[in-house]
C-alpha cells in the first residue's frame, strides 16, 4: 500500500489518533501530578505502543505499568525500565518474571496472596537481586487484591516485608469502581475513599514497623479529577486518559472534545427499503464493548447525533437514524464517517496499526504489541 | 519462550485448537457437499490461517472466500488462487482489487449496486483480463445485497451481464438469518427458503437470456444441515464450521462435542468473601461476543456447568458458581480451566497465535493474518 498523506485517503476501517489531542491529554496528566508532587506511572495497556509511552513518560522511558508480560518484554527490548507488571502474579509466568527481574534495573510484580509469595521464594533471583513486590489492596473495587478490611492484608504485607530475597516496594490499588460514577463529584468521592483507605493502611504498616514503602492508586477517572489528599500518595497509575473515549466522557473524566481516537469507516451500501446504510466497520474494528447500550448504539458517529450504529457483524456495521427517514444523499457510497469508540482500550486492541494525524494530515503510523 | 509440549504447560491465556475435531469438521463438510455434487468454497474469516485453509480446501488451495483484502493478499502470497472477496465492493479498494484481479487467475469481487459497477468500469483491467463479478442478493437476511423481491435485482444482473470488461460470475447470498434459528428444523426451513429464492432468481436470469452463471449460498447452520434442493446450487460458502462454538451448538448446527476451540485460562485469585475466583482470561482473550447472555455467562467452562464467567475486564475474568458456595479447593491457584467460546470467529480474532493439539499434545502453532 502506498504511503497516505491525508486521513481522507486511508483505506478503511482504520484507527486514527489525533496527535494534538493525545499530546494534550498526556501532558495534562503529567502536569497535574507534577503540581501535586506525585509520581505519575502511566499504564500502557490502552495503546501498547512505544510512541505513546514516550509521550506519557515525558521522554524518560522510565516508570510505567503494564498488564501483560508481552508488554514488559516489548518495552524492555526498547530501552524502557522501572516497569510494574500490575497483575496478580500468575504461577505459570514466574520464570519469565524472574528473568525480567534479573535483566532490568527495576521490574516490579504484584501479589495478593501468600501462595504467590511462596512461588517467589521458590525462585530466588540471581546476581544478588531481590524480587520487587507490590501488594495489591482491594479498596472496594471487587476484582484482585486483599480486601482492605481483612486482617490478612496487614499479615501479608508483614510476611512480604519479612521474607528474604523479596522487597516490599509498595501498596497498589486500582479504583476501577470509579467506572460506575457519573460526574466529577462522584468520581472525587471514590478517589477520596480509595486514597483514605490506602493512607490508613500505610499508617498501619508504619505502626507495625514497616517504613519506606510506596503507595499507588489509579484509574483514569480518579486521576483526571484528583482530590487534594492524593498528594500524600507516592504514585498514581492511570492509562486510558491518553485517548479517552465515550465511556470516560459519560463518567465525567473528560469531555467528548478530549477524545483523541476514532475509527474511520466508509459507507458501503444504501438500503432504503429498511432505512439503513452499511459501513465497513464491524466488531473486528470497533469491538463489542459497551454492548450497544448508547442511545447512538455501539459508538457515537461524529457530527451525526441523529444516527445510530445499531448492530455489527464481523466486517459490517448497520447504521440507521434514531428516528425518521435517512437522507441517503448526505451519505454517498464511499463517503467517510468517524466513530468515537465507547471504550478506546477495547477498540485499539482490534488494530494492528494506528494512523496518527495532526489536523487531518497523517504524520505517523504506530504498531502496538499484542499477546501475553 | 521455550517450545511447549503439552497444553498443561502453555502460558495462559491461550487459544487451543483440537486438531482431530477440527479435521473432522472440515472433512465432514467436504464430504457432505461432495456427495451433493456441490462445490464447497470455504470461508476463511473465522481462522485466517494457511493451515486451516489447507485442510478446508482438501489440499487444493483453490476456491476460497474471504472477508478482507488482507486475507486475499495473505492467501495469494502463499499460493492460493480462485479467491472470492465476499464484501460489497468498497470504493477505496478498487485499485487493490484491480491489481489482485490482474495477478491471480481468478479473483472475484461482489457488487450489490450500480455505482459499484461504475467504479469497476472506470478501472479496466490490464493483460486482457475482465472483472469477475458476483451479484449479492439479499434473501431476507437484511445485511448487504439487492433485495430479492426488488426489480432492481434483475436489472443489476442484466447490467453486469451487458457490461464489457466485466463478467457476471454468479449470484451470491448469505443466509445469516439462520443464526436466529433453534434446531435443525428451523435451520432447514431457512436453508430451503434461501435456496428457493436463489434458484427462482436463476430461472429469471435464464428467461432473460443469461446463461452459465453460478449460484452460491452459505452459512454454517445451513451447510451443516443442507436441504436436498441445495444440490441444485453451484457452490456453498460456510466458514465457522471449522471450529464451531457455543452459539452454533445452540442454533443446532453442531453438538458441543464438535467444538474444536477453547481458551485455556488459569486461576489467578481466590476471593471467598465474594464467592468468586479470578481467571487470567479477560476480553482480550475471549471477546465480548454473546454479551454474557448464556446461563454460564460469557462462555461455557468445560466440565463445570455449575460455574459462570460473569464478567471480564481487559485481562481478568470473574468466575462464580451459578448458585451456592464455591468449593475453592477444586480450583487451586494456577490450575487450568478451558472456556468454550460463544463465538469462535470473535475469540480467534483476539489471538496472534493458535496452539494446535492432538489429545493434549501440542503439535503446531499457527499464525493468522490480521488487518484490512
Amino acid at each position: 500500500m502506498a504511503a497516505v498523506e491525508f486521513i481522507k485517503d486511508l483505506c478503511t476501517p482504520a484507527l486514527i489518533i489525533d496527535l494534538d489531542k493525545m499530546t494534550r491529554n498526556a501532558e495534562g496528566m503529567l502536569e497535574r501530578f507534577h503540581k501535586l508532587g506525585v509520581q505519575l506511572r502511566p499504564h500502557m495497556k490502552t495503546h501498547k505502543t512505544l510512541e505513546c509511552a514516550e509521550i506519557m513518560t515525558g521522554g524518560s522511558r522510565r516508570c510505567i505499568v503494564v498488564s501483560t508480560l508481552a508488554e514488559v518484554s516489548f518495552y524492555a527490548d526498547n530501552g524502557y525500565d522501572d516497569i510494574l507488571y500490575a497483575y496478580p502474579l500468575p504461577f505459570d509466568k514466574v520464570e519469565r518474571c524472574a528473568e525480567l527481574s534479573e535483566r532490568l534495573s527495576l521490574f516490579h510484580v504484584v501479589v495478593d496472596n501468600r501462595l504467590a509469595l511462596q512461588e517467589l521464594k521458590k525462585r530466588p533471583l540471581k546476581q544478588g537481586k531481590v524480587w520487587k513486590v507490590w501488594m495489591k489492596l482491594d479498596c472496594d473495587n471487587g476484582r484482585a487484591g486483599v480486601p482492605h478490611c481483612d486482617p490478612a492484608a496487614l499479615q501479608l504485607a508483614l510476611e512480604i516485608w519479612d521474607t528474604s530475597g523479596v522487597e516490599l516496594m509498595g501498596i497498589y490499588a486500582h479504583c476501577g469502581n470509579t467506572y460506575a460514577c457519573q460526574g466529577e463529584e462522584q468520581i472525587k468521592a471514590v478517589a477520596q475513599e480509595t486514597t483514605t483507605i490506602v493512607l490508613q493502611f500505610m499508617e498501619k504498616l508504619k505502626a507495625a514497623g514497616i517504613q519506606g514503602v510506596k503507595s499507588s492508586i489509579g484509574s483514569t477517572p480518579s486521576c483526571s479529577h484528583p482530590v487534594p489528599d492524593m498528594a500524600m500518595l507516592s504514585e498514581v497509575h492511570p492509562g486510558n486518559y491518553i485517548f479517552y473515549d465515550v465511556q470516560q466522557s459519560l463518567i465525567g473524566s473528560c469531555t467528548l472534545e478530549d477524545v483523541a481516537v476514532r475509527v474511520l469507516t466508509r459507507v458501503i451500501g444504501h438500503y432504503p427499503h429498511r432505512n439503513q446504510l452499511l459501513v465497513d466497520c464491524g466488531w473486528t474494528a470497533l469491538s463489542h464493548d459497551g454492548g450497544g447500550r448508547l442511545p447512538t448504539g455501539y459508538a457515537i458517529i461524529e457530527g451525526h447525533p441523529e444516527l445510530k450504529l445499531l448492530s455489527m457483524t464481523q466486517e459490517h456495521g448497520r447504521v440507521e437514524p434514531i428516528s425518521g427517514k435517512l437522507d441517503f444523499k448526505q451519505f454517498p457510497l464511499g463517503s467517510l464517517l468517524k466513530l468515537i469508540p465507547y471504550h478506546a482500550c477495547a477498540t485499539a486492541m482490534m488494530h494492528p496499526v494506528y494512523f496518527v494525524h495532526s489536523k487531518g494530515k497523517i504524520v505517523d503510523t504506530w504498531k502496538p504489541t499484542r499477546g501475553w
